[in-house]
């Protein structure tokens, strides 16, 4: 029998999961969705349901252990703790509802130290003991990694460096206050700068005829690299302000490397060149030179999956040694 | 025999050490003069010849380890790198040099991380596996704990939080950037901010009468006492702006608490109100009411000399445990 983790990545819209083995084969994935689940029971039945379905298929293989990565997931206490984005309001104990149907490790945490971990065990911070990961997505999420292992501080909640301050009394943000990073440094907040840049200039660009609701990320990288210049001083705007914060996360902890992933990582050049620049410029002499930021190397279409696995295999590892 | 450490405190004038046993208890305390060491190897002999001196009166203790705290000291490398208070110069390798007379474990940090593991050992620490040490003297150091451990980072300079920015384009720091957060919030920091409130204001205050090269941190703490406004406003500028940082500090590792130890904590509450006040009014909602900001319970007449003992005291227990 083949022993297998499932990973499981719990979005506001849609929840993917999949069946992972040690060494980062992906057997199986599928999803459900969320929204549909006004009570988190139900939801709970729907992906103990799809789970069996698929596992039935798969004869041969041992269902060892389950991870799971979901907004305000708190590692310790296997709970989700008011996710602004969830229906199931309050704080929801995950973990044991999952008990209810599996009696085996099942372990809990945000997408974004799900992703550091996928980064660490299958993507390009294998053998790193101290990097950052960083989450472009609708918000800005982080896993911070120290000696090999998510930093998850006293309450489980470590790590949010999408609502450090960038700019005072700057862009309104959904936690309440403004400017922080995220606002400026995530597919939204790029959008944001590109209304913000439209109503500065004149510079001609296609992107005046989208409008802002209608904007993605991807419609920003593409004139990008069609050379539209609103595109591409909103590429330098959010390289800038992310360098400028990342030079202070690195007087923090200090790390070998930051990972850029998600959706506005898939910018690639256009984001990497004036964030890895910037945060160069920034950063206190000890240190420059030596940080390297660099873009994930987790394979989009499963990387949420692969992450909320590693998360799983590393808590059996750890369970173990600790026996 | 009683097995104790030598614990040392390198600073740009004096280096105080002393010798320490496991239960904290300073059994003697010396310092010689460092600036009048132009070389580090004259330093080293100098030295030594006082901790044999010492050693020699104390028949009934046996020498175990030495911990030494140094400007840029570097836990990993054993090295002094480009000390900007230090006559030595360059890359000075501290640890290989003490080895030539010691034959133990010999470690070597930064001061603020000594402090913070003084914190853990000997303070108001104890059982606390995440917390932030913040050390207000001439410039702002820091040492962050997570999970029971300094983190050094990947090259050993992890924790500089003295070097976020907290004014974009603001005071000249000696770093060479500007707006650094010990500009402002350091012994230094509060009397540029007292000159500044001098040259804003009408305000009457005795400090109007004392130039800057005699103004110290306790003359401004004393002042406060007496109700000057000067003085008053300084705290509340100096703790409004390190509370402002230390809210970004939080999201980075959610820590216990944050100690604040040095020449400036002394001013207690006329610091601690303002750093606790403005940290609570910019944290994220998930931290809220969770992170305690307290005085350092470190015995200031020995506390580097503490730090250092319990750093050597945590290398010894690492060492056996590897074994």
């Amino acid at each position: 029998m083949r022993e297998v983790v499932i990973g499981i990545d719990i979005g506001g819209t849609n929840t993917k999961y999949g069946a992972v083995d040690r060494n980062g084969k992906c057997l199986f994935e599928d999803s459900i969705c969320t929204s549909k689940s006004s009570k988190v029971d139900e939801f709970i039945v729907d992906i103990h349901n799809s789970i069996e379905r698929n596992i039935s298929k798969h004869k041969d293989i041992t269902l060892v252990a389950i991870g799971i990565g979901a907004p305000n997931g708190n590692y310790y206490n296997g709970t989700i703790e008011f996710a602004p984005n969830l229906t199931w309001k309050g704080i929801i104990p995950l973990v044991d509802l999952f008990s209810k149907f599996y009696n085996m490790p099942i372990v809990l945490t945000n997408d974004a130290n799900a992703a550091a971990i996928g980064e660490m065990l299958y993507g390009g911070a294998k053998g790193m003991k101290h990097f950052i990961e960083i989450t472009l997505g609708t918000g800005l999420g982080s896993g911070i990694v120290v000696n090999g292992e998510v930093v998850y501080g006293h309450d489980g909640f470590a790590g949010e460096l999408g609502h450090t301050i960038v700019k005072y009394n700057g862009r309104q943000c959904g936690c309440g206050r403004r400017g922080c990073l995220e606002t400026y440094a995530s597919a939204t907040g790029i959008k944001r700068t590109v209304f913000k840049l439209i109503s500065d200039s004149l510079d001609e660009s296609k992107l005046r005829s989208i409008p802002y609701d209608k904007l993605t990320a991807e419609m920003i990288t593409q004139s990008a690299q069609e050379g539209d210049l609103i595109a591409l001083k909103a590429f330098e705007y959010t390289g800038m302000l992310l360098g400028f914060k990342l030079a202070e996360s690195v007087a923090h902890t200090s790390p070998e490397a930051i990972f850029l992933f998600g959706g506005l990582a898939k910018a690639g050049n256009f984001i990497l060149n004036p964030t890895r620049q910037h945060m160069e410029d920034n950063l206190l002499a000890i240190y420059k030179n030596k940080v390297k930021v660099l873009l994930s190397e987790m394979k989009e279409v499963n990387a949420a999956v692969l992450g909320t696995a590693a998360l799983a295999w590393i808590e059996l590892d750890k369970r173990t040694h600790n026996c």
